[in-house]
């Protein structure tokens, strides 16, 4: 049995004995219990992840959240039992039952890690590309409070990030984004470790995957490492580690290269990527690495021990952290009690009166700008908040006059205490380093883009309502408003897209005062993102806005007597309908209530009497909104909107050609109140059941 | 003025002349007109591309679909004003005035360069990457053509693939994952050049991208070659892209170092990016390369002459192509046949009788097994057909038996005239490709991946859309019906997202008829692309299916008279609303009509009488899908569905968990007939007026 022999020949005996003894039963277990998950990774990574936890890990599994931990992210997902058998094996709140339970309903074991799920799970990975990228995040929000809050001899925030990623994270554009910017910003405290197996899904990655990986992090500015045999070197690995700890100017990759499924039949094969073992190779498995191949889910108590025993020290080093702390709080009453405050989540004291607040007599502004006031007005007041944009800096109105950006001090161009960052022309990576800031505790992340290339980072966005961060998209130029750039650049169906997904506030407010309204709501939500839908025209400020109404969802801004019919609307075209209200009433005697909705999901939570008020039975509702009518149905018996592509013009001819006028939606209300004359009429809020939500 | 000197003394006289004399000038005048564009990256790339298009490029403009042409992609397709203006030095029907309404409604010169609008548009660009990926699959398409069609003496297809891409590009991972595809594939007839200004939105580009692109090309496997000055030194252009066609087992990427805005007051600055010349600018513009300053849209003759004179060879040279296609014809007609119908369009003749036909007996099978017996029936029939799977391919079964795959013939996996790509784990890439694919005039790609991450390609699916092509996305594991991989897997929100995407047909069919309908409407559109939404789990062949019907995007499955309910859905939940009608008939003396709806934008064109007899006045009706019922309100009066993410482990039990059971759907049957007891009732697709599309 050649592998075992080098293997024996090779390792540490404790080591040997954990990787070989402990990790492969209850994964092996596990995913042949379930009948699927992905043994392959879990079992070939066993020594790195060994080596890495025991040897360099700082955590406490008695308090997840201690927040100078170490962070560790497994972006290739698939291969989370080798997690969660790791944190069972510490002492986390993971039993072999919990283990026993992987891949079933309502188990704290999904087929893919949950960071809302699981004790011990930083950030929710399976997607491919995105663990990295959140590690990336993690490591700023790092350097960035270590920079705010350390002080001489008080060196309270100095954990590393550890990544593991594949060959399929490696493949993906979103890794390939995060590590041109974690090289760019020298991320020293950041080490990934490249799990090299050849295999992805399709078989030996040769197929479609022949590059230079780590010549490409060496373009991308990172310090590169190489483990020739992660299946046995385990002194290589920890030397490795050693290494790449050394090196603090540039985030460091060690490409590990391991058997898939190390000790299957199957292994370095497609075939133990995605399946299950066979009973007869799980039972091979545990005989060739000294286990009763007739027992399952056991583990030797002197596993347990050493586990613990790392447990253990880590558990003291963060009372001793603990005692620091105190000592700081004495010395720096002020930024412990910002730190402190920080780390509860809860935002200072009477922050919301710096709001802006507008009255009619303002003048028109672009609900970009009106966000950029808000930044203004409360960078300082909530110094954990920081600002960026995918290299749309001006255009996203995302940077405070004052604001110093993160960059390496070294470059001259910022400060680690920075708070605006540059993420480059890189969408999907600013979500994914935006969904690692939020998780490290102490940052709240707000990151701009245009609305339309929102959907170039939907992969990352969808994790940020998945994983429940309070992630802030400020999604400027969000409709045909923003004119010449054309139909190549205006949404029209991301909306859509992003009400239908679960946990995430979409903006899109009307003026100043929803403008305040949604940054209101997206600060307090800490466990749900948003999207601020912002434009680039000018807007009036609304007579019947306010902040207290606006954040109910939906209100109304144009009430009436004897209406007959309510117009519903959102963001730039709600004064369009004031307007068509007006010239409604003047041509036509017809008289229209106008509701302005900004978030639907806000507007879904208030009671239904409230909801009633504002969309009432009696009378029929038509919407208006220049994009996409799919949703909103919902609130409307009649939708004027555009299923169709944009056009390239100055707005205002954009906005005639498709008949968003005072004239053109005067005739869609007018069709919609004879259409529903005689007809008794239900508003589209009473449902006959409740939704699944 | 050092610059102009300098210019003088480095450049070809007549070269010279034209960049300095033509370019500038209507797009100068081009952006300050419409008081927006981007006249920087126009004025920088005047020589690169002045050189590229004069000295390499074959294209004829009096028929700009000459299929042997060379293709040339903008990446940065902001900078469109140089191609419309190189369009209309060389003839294509793009006139001076078409310049003069740069950026205006309804003008063929939109803020960014579209495609379908303007002869000469090989793709639509502006998204910042898409372009590069488009030119990656235009040269995949040009090396697969020319294996199939090529013949000795008759070298009908060797035309190359142009790309000029921007900093911005080279920041966005779909241009990393595409250009570690073309490396991989070893694509020489790819040659792109990498516009180096060192200027982006945010200003300088180290404020954000540091890293040694050059170098990461190598790493994917490129040919790298530099000319350091790209402003004067037309003859190292020249000689770079002569060296970049001598490497024929590499794509080449050339760094073109440039000034933005070459000539401007505000040259090399951000200034000049994003924002029109001021005035006095732009004289000066014009009198630094010999204008007169007060004269504007003004071309002197001789650079007409200079440019039709390239255009004339373009055309004498495609007259030969021509007199080659003739003799080709006669000693291989059955080839030229394929070739020429390829070339309309149109699929062969009776190709759809190949369709496989289920009957209520045949097994259930998931419908992406489903999908893959369509594949193995037509991949013989229609030859132009490129499968191919983002590194999913055993999950997606996008792979027929005897596929092989298309991959340089030296790596001994597969042919240039292979059929069946291997895209890696590269969403966006694979689907910006397939754009590009399908530009290039004679292949169909279809493209696989789970439903979830087609949100990562959502920036390039936009595109298919937006160009009209017909692309094929075969999307997998299309709910929580996947199961164990969980909520990071099982899409929510993708449907409504796709629904609500223009000229995007959604297909989600419910058995073997429905899933053969699919492919026969996406194989027939040639101007839509679709999605295919196909299950991981069995699904039973429907009583009621027929192609026919299932062609109409939405038809009756369960008919009965004096109904009391309709109840509509897709996909897997068709034969479990069959179930609950048995179930509410048998329980509750509940009649419900079952009606399934595959392709929401499919049934929308039906005509009214067709879509009301599916959906009739008089009853309630209610949607059943396992997702987000967003958009489902325009066919039902209630909806059941999952405005929640879903849940990790066995299907079954996690469709129980919902109460997705014919008992969970009659409860809501229920709920909605007694809702609507007494109420007068008009079917959801009764419309007080019509949408715009």
């Amino acid at each position: 049995m050649p592998p075992l022999l080098t293997f024996l020949n090779h390792c540490v005996f404790e080591a040997t004995l954990l990787t070989r003894v402990s990790f492969p039963p209850p994964q092996v277990d596990a995913t042949t219990k379930a009948n699927s998950g992905h043994p392959g990774a879990p079992m070939g990574l066993a020594p790195t992840a060994h080596v890495l936890f025991n040897k360099f890990m700082n955590f406490n599994p008695k308090n997840p959240d201690w927040v100078n931990r170490d962070r560790f992210v497994l972006s290739n997902g698939h291969g989370c039992m080798l997690q969660y058998a790791l944190l069972h094996l510490f002492g986390y709140p993971v039993s072999l039952d919990d283990l026993k339970n992987f891949r079933q309903v309502d188990s704290i074991t999904p087929g893919h890690p949950e960071a809302h799920d699981t004790p011990g799970i930083e950030v929710t990975t399976g997607p491919l590309g995105q663990g990295f990228s959140n590690a990336v995040g993690l490591a700023i929000a790092q350097a960035h409070t270590a920079a705010v809050f350390n002080k001489p001899g008080f060196n309270l925030i100095d954990n590393y990030t550890y990544c593991i990623f594949g060959d399929g994270c490696a493949m993906e554009g979103i890794a390939s984004e995060a590590a041109s910017t974690a090289g760019h910003l020298q991320l020293g405290n950041l080490i990934c470790l490249y799990d090299d197996n050849h295999i992805s899904i399709d078989g030996d990655t040769n197929v479609a995957f022949t590059e230079d990986v780590l010549k490409r992090f060496e373009a991308y500015g990172w310090h590169t490492l190489t483990v020739g045999d992660g299946n046995h070197d385990l002194p290589g690995i920890e030397a490795a580690i050693q290494k790449a700890k050394e090196v603090k100017d540039k985030p460091s990759v060690i490409k590990v290269t391991t058997i898939i499924g190390f000790g299957s039949k199957l292994q370095g094969t497609g075939g133990v990527h995605g399946n299950p073992l066979k009973a007869d190779d799980g039972k091979n498995v545990k005989s060739l690495f000294g286990f009763d191949p007739e027992q399952s889910f056991v583990v030797p108590q002197q596993v347990y021990d050493l586990y613990h025993k790392k447990a253990a020290e880590g558990a003291a080093k963060e009372q001793e952290w603990n005692a620091l702390l105190q000592q700081y709080a004495s010395k720096y009453p002020a930024e412990h009690a910002d730190f402190t405050r920080r780390l509860s989540g809860k935002l200072p004291e009477g922050w919301e009166k710096a709001l802006p607040r507008y009255s009619p007599s303002d003048a028109a502004v672009a609900s970009r700008k009106l966000s950029e006031s808000v930044l203004e007005k409360i960078h300082n007041i909530i110094p954990e908040l920081l600002s960026g944009s995918a290299d749309l800096t001006g255009s996203n109105n995302t940077r405070w006059k004052e604001a110093v950006d993160f960059q390496p001090p070294s470059t001259g161009l910022g400060e680690w205490s920075g708070r605006y960052i540059r993420y480059g022309v890189r969408e999907h990576a600013m979500a994914g380093i935006m969904n690692g800031l939020a998780a490290y505790g102490t940052v709240i992340p707000a990151g701009g883009t245009f609305l339309n290339f929102v959907s170039y980072a939907a992969g990352a966005v969808r994790l940020s309502a998945l994983s429940q961060v309070r992630a802030i998209y400020i999604a400027t130029h969000d409709s045909i408003g923003l004119g010449e750039d054309g139909p190549t650049h205006q949404p029209i169906e991301t909306l859509a897209h992003f009400r239908a997904l679960p946990n995430m506030m979409v903006w899109r407010p009307a003026d100043g005062n929803e403008t305040s309204a949604a940054y209101y709501s997206a600060l307090t939500s800490r466990h749900t993102p948003s999207i601020l839908a912002l434009t680039r025209q000018n807007l009036p400020q609304l007579e019947a806005s306010s902040i207290e109404k606006a954040i109910r969802g939906g209100y109304v801004v144009l009430d009436a007597a004897n209406a007959n019919l309510t117009i519903v609307s959102s963001g730039s075209e709600v004064s369009l309908c004031i307007d068509a209200a007006k010239y409604l009433k003047e041509k036509h005697n017809v008289v229209a209530r106008v509701v302005s909705i900004p978030c639907f999901e806000v507007f879904d939570t208030q009671d239904k009497d409230y909801r009633l008020s504002v969309i009432p039975d009696g009378i029929p509702s038509l919407s208006v909104e220049v994009m996409s009518t799919l949703g909103w149905e919902r609130y409307s018996h009649e939708q004027f909107g555009l299923n169709r592509f944009g056009a390239s013009g100055p707005y205002k001819e954009v906005y005639k050609k498709f008949d968003f006028t005072p004239e053109g939606i005067s005739k869609r209300a007018i069709a919609t109140v004879d259409f529903y004359k005689g007809v008794p009429v239900r508003s589209p809020l009473n449902r006959a059941f409740q939704q699944i939500i």
